[in-house]
C-alpha cells in the first residue's frame, strides 16, 4: 500500500519536472495571461467554488471545530475576489526569471554574470486556509516553478475547486497543466513521501501550525523552507524617545496577537527604565495585554506578573509580553542571541551609533530602527505576496517572494575562448 | 565513549558561536590584518611546517601510499609561499560582510534594504592537501564567519602546524582565536558528530572524493554544500564555427584530465557531424584522449568504440569522452537533462537565438556559450578563490567564495513607524 502510495507520488513527481522543463520556455506574457485568467475563473466560478466550500464547511462542524478554524476554512464571494485580486497583483510583478546581472569581462576575455533561474519543483504543504492555493500557485507558476499541493484534508473540496479553475487558465494560456498540481489522495502517507523523493522535488514549504512544521523538517530529505517560532523583540535604548518607544511597542505587540512578526519580548534600558516602563506598560494593559516581569521591572511595576526564565522564551501569540531591564545595548544583543528565535527584533533609538551596531550585530532575518516588528511582512517589503517566511539562515530569509523561489546560475559568454 | 565525543565536539561548536559574536564586532581593517599576519607567519615559519609534514608524508610512504597521494600531501617552501599568497589575495578582497543593497522607501514611509551577514558557524571536512587549511580559514575570517577545520588523518601534522600559525595571527589582530578551530581528536566519531550538531554548525562544505561526500551528505543534519558530480557537456551546434569548436572541445576534455569541469560528453548537430566530428576526433586522439561513440558517430568513426548508455552518465575524470550526434538544440538540451549532473554545459554556435535559449534553458551552475567548460572556477569567475564548488540549487550554485559564505538578513529604517 504505502509502495503504490510512494510511486503514485513520484508520478506526480516526474509530472511536475516536465512541467519545469516546458516552463522554462514560457514567455513573461503566456504567465501573466494564464494569472490573468486564473483571477478571471475563480470570479466567474465563484458559486461553484463556495459550494464546494460548503461541503468542507459541513465536515469540520460536524466533526465540531471551533469558530476560529471554520473561520479560517469559509470562502465567500469577497475572499474569492480577493485571491483573484492576490493572482492580478503577482502578474502585476517584474518576471525574475531570466534577469542577468553583474555581467562583467574577466582578463581572460570571457564575459561572467549571475542569471536568476527558477528552483525547479516546489512541494507545498498546508494547513486549513484554501487561498493558499492560488497564492502559491501563483507566485510559483510566475517564478517559472511548478508546484504540487497538498492542503489539508479539512479543505479537500475547496482546494481540489480551486486549483480545477487554476488548471483551466493554465490550459487557456497554453501552459502545462503539470505546472500546477493538487495531490489529492487521502492517504496520509503521501505527505511523507513527498518530502522524500528528492530526484523529483527541489524544496518543501510548509505553512501551518508549529509542530506540521516540526515533523516536516525532521522527517524530510528534500530541502524544506522552514518558519519555526516568532519570539520578537522590542528594545528600548538608553537614547530612546518616549513616544516612538510607546507607539511601536503598543503596535508590535497588540496591533494582531496571533501573527509570527509581533512582538513576544520587551527590553528597556535601566536608564530610561523609570521614565518610559510605566507609560509603556499603562499604554499595553490599556490594549489589555499582560505584562510578565524580571525582578528589576517589578520594583517599578509591582502588579505585574514576575516572569519565569522559560517566558523569555515563549511565544504567547496572545495577549501576554515578557519584560526585562538591561543595563546596555550588548546586554539587551546578548539577551536576544540566547533567547531569540532569529525571525525580527527591532531597536527604538535616537543614537546613531546604536542603531548602527544593532542592524548589524543582531542575527535575524528581518532587523528594525524604530520602525514596529509588525512591518516583516511579504506585503509590506513590497514582494507583492509571499509563498512564506524563513527563519533559516541559508538561500532565503524572513518573507519569501518570488525571488525566493528561484536561484541564480553562472553564465559565461565566449568567442572561442578557452582556459590557459 | 561517542557521548564524551559528541561533548567535546559541542564544545568546539559552542566556543565557534562565541567568536562568531565577536566577529561581528570585528572590523574590515581587523580581518585583513589578520588575513597579512597569517600569511606573514606561514612564511617565517615556513621550515617548521615543513617538518611537521614530513612526519605525515613518512606515515603515508610507511602505509603504501601511491605518488599521487603523496604528491597531494608535500609541502614545501614554494607551496607554502602560495598559501601565503592566497591569504593575501584574500585580504585584498572587498568586505562582503554589511553591505546594504536594494534600500528603497515604502509607501509606508519604512525604508527597507537587504544586508549582507556571516552563514555563523562553517564545518569544513577535507581530505588531503593541507592548503586547504589556509584558504579555507582566510575565506571563512573574511566573511565573518567562524569555522571548525577536520582535515584527513593523513595530514594531521600539517594541519595542526598551519592551524597554528593562522590562529597566533588571530591573537596579533586581537581576533578571538576560536574563529578558527582545528577538530583534532583522532577519533572518526567527531566527523559524525559535526554533522549533526544543527544548534551549533550552520552548514557543512566537504572537500574530497565523492564517497566521502555522498557519506557526509546523507548522515548529515546539518546543511550541506554538496558537489558531487561534474558531468559536463560540449554541444556542439549545426551553427558552430569548427575553428572554435575543435579549440573549445580539445580544451574542455584535455587541458586536466581529473578536474570537475572538465567535459565528460561531446554532443554534435547531424547536420555538421560529417564535416566536423571527424577533426574534432583528430584533436582529441591527438592529445591521447579515447572516444566512445553512439551509433550514428560510429559510422564516421569506425575506428572508435561503441559507447554504452552507462558512459553518458559517466564521469570518467580521464582520457575518455563519450559522443553523441543529436538531432536539434531540443534535443541536445533533452539530453543533457537527463545524463547531466547539472556542473557546467557549454554551447558552440554562432547562432544568437540558439545560445539565447541554451543560456536560459540548461538547468546547470554554469552555462557557457562558445567558451571551455574549463572556466567554471572561482579564479576564473574573479571570486578570488574557492572554498568549493555546489552542485546544489539552493543558497549558492556553482564556485563558492566570499558571497556563498554569507546570507542576507532584511533592514527597516524608520522613525517612529507603526503599522496600520
Amino acid at each position: 500500500m504505502t509502495d503504490t502510495i510512494e510511486s503514485q507520488v513520484i508520478e506526480f513527481g516526474q509530472r511536475a519536472k516536465q512541467a519545469v522543463r516546458l516552463l522554462q520556455q514560457a514567455s513573461t506574457r503566456a504567465k501573466n495571461e494564464a494569472l490573468a485568467y486564473m483571477a478571471e475563473f475563480l470570479e466567474r466560478d465563484s458559486d461553484e467554488i463556495e459550494r464546494a466550500n460548503r461541503k468542507d464547511i459541513r465536515s469540520a462542524e460536524s466533526e465540531g471545530r471551533d469558530a476560529s478554524f471554520i473561520d479560517r476554512l469559509v470562502l465567500n464571494a469577497e475572499r474569492i475576489r480577493a485571491m483573484a485580486e492576490g493572482l492580478r497583483q503577482i502578474a502585476a510583478l517584474p518576471d525574475p526569471v531570466g534577469e542577468i546581472t553583474d555581467l562583467k569581462f574577466r582578463p581572460s576575455g570571457i564575459q561572467v554574470g549571475k542569471m536568476r533561474v527558477p528552483i525547479g519543483v516546489i512541494g507545498m504543504i498546508y494547513e486549513s486556509r484554501p487561498n493558499v492555493t492560488a497564492d502559491a500557485a501563483g507566485l510559483c507558476l510566475k517564478s517559472g516553478n511548478a508546484v504540487i499541493l497538498r492542503g489539508g484534508s479539512e479543505a479537500f473540496h475547496s482546494n481540489l475547486a480551486i486549483a480545477e479553475r487554476l488548471r483551466a487558465a493554465l490550459g487557456r494560456a497554453k501552459l502545462p497543466l503539470d505546472a500546477i498540481q493538487v495531490l489529492n489522495t487521502p492517504d496520509r502517507a503521501a505527505v511523507g513521501a513527498l518530502i522524500r523523493i528528492k530526484d523529483y522535488v527541489d524544496i518543501i514549504i510548509p505553512r501551518g501550525g508549529k509542530s506540521l512544521i516540526e515533523r516536516i523538517s525532521a522527517e524530510a530529505t528534500v530541502p524544506v523552507i522552514k518558519h519555526l517560532h516568532g519570539n520578537c523583540h522590542v528594545y528600548v535604548d538608553e537614547y530612546a524617545n518616549l513616544d516612538k518607544a510607546v507607539r511601536i511597542v503598543v503596535n508590535a505587540k497588540a496591533q494582531r496577537l496571533g501573527t509570527c512578526n509581533t512582538a513576544e519580548s520587551l527590553l528597556v534600558h535601566e536608564n530610561v527604565a523609570t521614565d518610559m516602563l510605566p507609560p509603556i506598560a499603562q499604554a499595553l494593559m490599556e490594549k489589555g495585554i499582560e505584562l510578565r516581569v524580571d525582578a528589576a521591572a517589578q520594583e517599578l511595576l509591582p502588579e505585574a506578573t514576575p516572569a519565569t526564565e522559560q517566558d523569555f522564551y515563549t511565544e504567547y501569540l496572545g495577549p501576554i509580553i515578557s519584560v526585562k531591564i538591561v543595563d546596555s545595548l550588548d546586554a539587551a544583543m546578548a539577551h536576544i542571541a540566547q533567547y531569540g528565535s532569529g525571525h525580527s527584533e527591532a531597536i527604538v533609538t535616537e543614537d546613531y551609533g546604536h542603531a548602527r551596531r544593532f542592524l548589524r550585530e543582531v542575527d535575524s532575518s528581518s532587523v528594525l530602527v524604530n520602525a514596529s516588528t509588525r512591518f516583516a511582512d511579504g506585503f509590506e517589503y513590497g514582494l507583492g505576496a509571499e509563498i512564506g517566511i524563513s527563519t533559516d539562515k541559508l538561500h532565503v530569509r524572513g518573507p519569501v517572494g518570488l525571488e525566493g523561489l528561484t536561484t541564480q546560475k553562472w553564465i559565461v559568454l565566449g568567442d572561442g575562448h578557452v582556459r590557459g
